[in-house]
């Protein structure tokens, strides 16, 4: 017996395909093969191999229309083999080993605007909606800049300014950018092991995560954010709070008179020729989750992916304004950034929720805790559109093996 | 004062828009415009004119897929003026004043396959799903009647044979032909306005029913069907009782090894060209309400309708069995229907879950509770699809208007 701590064992992705371990499976799928939102089994791994491609049969949800879509070309040429060496030395190999040991659900690179490589894996097909989790969040924190942009919504205002529901909140007198770059000081933990943590008091408000029987917290989430205390100082440092999102949400609400499911339609979904609908987990008053409920096709991911690699453009259309998507490029101060930011990012920074690399290639990323990623190379013209659903609730998991590989891959097609 | 029981007054169709009453505007809704699923205030009139088109914001649901949406051609010619009168003598007028009897929101004529009229009031839009209730029978009806034609489906075997955990209920020793016809007898009670009737339990059980706090009761739909109750004779009469459709969808299930949703999308919906996803809502093991939970676009209504009047093509391709669209018109034996029917269909007869008028121009229809329709006239090469949001859960305020209307139309058509 060693002494060494208990360190938590997942099977390989190889050995969790739910296909195979028969999840959901028949009428009605045997008691031991069910995977139900009340019970939190949909939370579990490896089901959650399953139930990140089925949210909508667990919780309400809200559409994300789509109109016509665009074709996405297919490029003749074939993925560039490459090798990567995992960060800290944890392996590394070839895309294949990247792709199993980060439980790759889906996964599109695009080159040029062409497609490359395109794989489903599990129950992912091309299309089946997969939850994005904080990918949502580049999607609201884009349409927050575009509204800055076009001189809709001011930077520099106070929080309470747009909601005064949030003015005795830690929000109230954080302005629309500390939100908008998650610089705000408030009470607010987001560490998935923790039980205790505040995101799970949020989720619970959503409707996103099962209520104990007796609840009588807040029942949505504009119920929920005023109850956010202040703790620190705004606009010091980045720390990840998914609330902020959630508050950069009502305040667009606010500005444009438009839900987040119809304001995403009209300004990105529609013009970009995404070719299905998405849709959010909506709370009990027909919320969206900002923050993390946005589910869609692989292929409208990279479609996202793509747009903002063309500085807003789909084809000689400026679909979003180009200060907007400059502005999510350039990113904010790295110095703030240090503090909080996750080890396996140094230098980078947080702007209009994306993640900056302020690598030389210029990439910036959109990142779900699951290893869900849009990652954008300007400089090798790629985009990367991933969805996985990785044991662990942190991308300590995923960025060792995917930022070595994505970079690996930017320098095969430079 | 008068004697006369209380009759209860609802607000004139034109006077409960949802629109223009503010329900679920806003960010959040005021607290009395919001309309909620846990509180019961979804199923309230006038709230359910904006939630029979918001049904996926309340519940779980499931997509059935489209595929390639074939055009539905509009005619050049108008729709004929008519007159009707309403049955018992209650009034009539015309068309305009059926629609705004019987609270319609969404209204669709089809002749000799074009568009002749086509109405989106209220909340509705050409590509906003409506719950279809009752109407979402007649697609499990209809695709048990082509696996009967087919050979895969037994209709004078014992339900018990295809589901043995059905085999103590009052289901186990009816005949699959039983339950499509509803001529099953059951321990079950199916008035809306009786807030014991079997019903409800059915409802809670597949959680499209807000469930006490304390609930104990059956948690999905196949918990619920097997304690059901035997009452009375299999096979003597008609009685509308949805729980037959439930056992039916777990029947065809078992049979195709599909689900509802699956089976719905690969037989009916891309072959016959729908232009938009429906929707089932789900219980909490997935399964889909097959007996009152699909949502449609009114297009995608009216195609199926038009599919049933083409005998099963769609074009030159033979879609569905023909000798399975046959047998709906057919129909069954009006003199089981007497007893049970609906005073306002009399002479009619209920076959796969089609309500067949045995008229001298063959009609049939689909119905929902609260005047949802699709009325396909073989003579009169008419077919009318609608979605409603009549206050009172029972055709009783439809037929009086939608019946005459409709067939003064067809008369109109000839």
């Amino acid at each position: 017996m060693s002494n060494a701590p208990a360190v938590p064992h997942f099977p390989a992705a190889r050995d969790c395909d739910p296909r195979t371990l028969g999840w959901m499976q028949g009428s009605p799928p045997p008691a031991d093969k069910r995977i139900q939102f009340h019970d939190t089994t949909s939370y579990r791994f490896p089901q959650l191999r399953w139930s990140f491609a089925h949210q909508r049969q667990l919780v309400p949800t809200v559409a994300v229309a789509h109109a016509h879509a665009l074709g996405m070309p297919v490029s003749a040429k074939n993925l560039p083999s490459i090798q990567y060496t995992a960060l800290g030395g944890q392996g590394g190999g070839d895309w294949a080993n990247m792709m199993e040991a980060t439980y790759t659900d889906a996964l599109l690179v695009m080159h040029k605007g062409q497609v490359l490589f395109e794989h489903y894996g599990g129950v992912m097909t091309p299309s089946t909606p997969h939850i994005a989790m904080s990918v949502s969040k580049s999607f609201m924190g884009t349409m927050a800049a575009c509204l800055v942009a076009q001189g809709q919504l001011d930077e520099h205002q106070r929080v309470e300014h747009y909601v005064p529901e949030l003015k005795a909140s830690g929000f109230g007198n954080a302005t629309v950018r500390q939100v908008m770059d998650m610089t705000t000081g408030i009470d607010y933990t987001e560490n998935y092991a923790d039980p205790q943590a505040e995101i799970w008091n949020h989720m619970r408000a959503g409707g996103v995560m099962p209520r104990p029987i007796h609840y009588d917290g807040p029942t949505h989430f504009y119920d929920y954010l005023p109850r956010v205390r202040p703790l620190g100082v705004h606009g010091e440092k980045f720390t990840y709070r998914t609330a902020n999102t959630d508050v950069l949400g009502w305040i667009v609400a606010r500005v444009t008179g438009l839900s987040s499911e119809a304001l995403l339609s009209q300004l990105i979904w529609q013009p970009m020729g995404a070719e299905h609908d998405a849709y959010y987990a909506v709370d009990s008053v027909g919320t969206a989750f900002a923050g993390g409920g946005l589910n869609t096709s692989l292929r409208d991911l990279a479609r996202f992916g793509e747009l903002m690699r063309n500085h807003g453009r789909v084809g000689d259309q400026q679909v979003l304004p180009e200060a907007a998507v400059r502005d999510c490029f350039a990113g904010a101060d790295p110095a703030q950034f240090t503090a909080n930011g996750p080890p396996t990012l140094p230098g980078w920074s947080y702007r209009n929720m994306w993640w900056v690399s302020h690598n030389p290639h210029g990439a910036m990323m959109a990142r779900g805790v699951h290893g869900q990623n849009i990652y954008i190379d300007p400089k090798a013209e790629m985009v990367i559109a991933r969805y996985a659903s990785h044991p662990i609730a942190a991308n300590i998991g995923n960025d060792p093996h995917t930022l070595p590989a994505y970079h690996a891959m930017a320098l095969a097609l430079l």
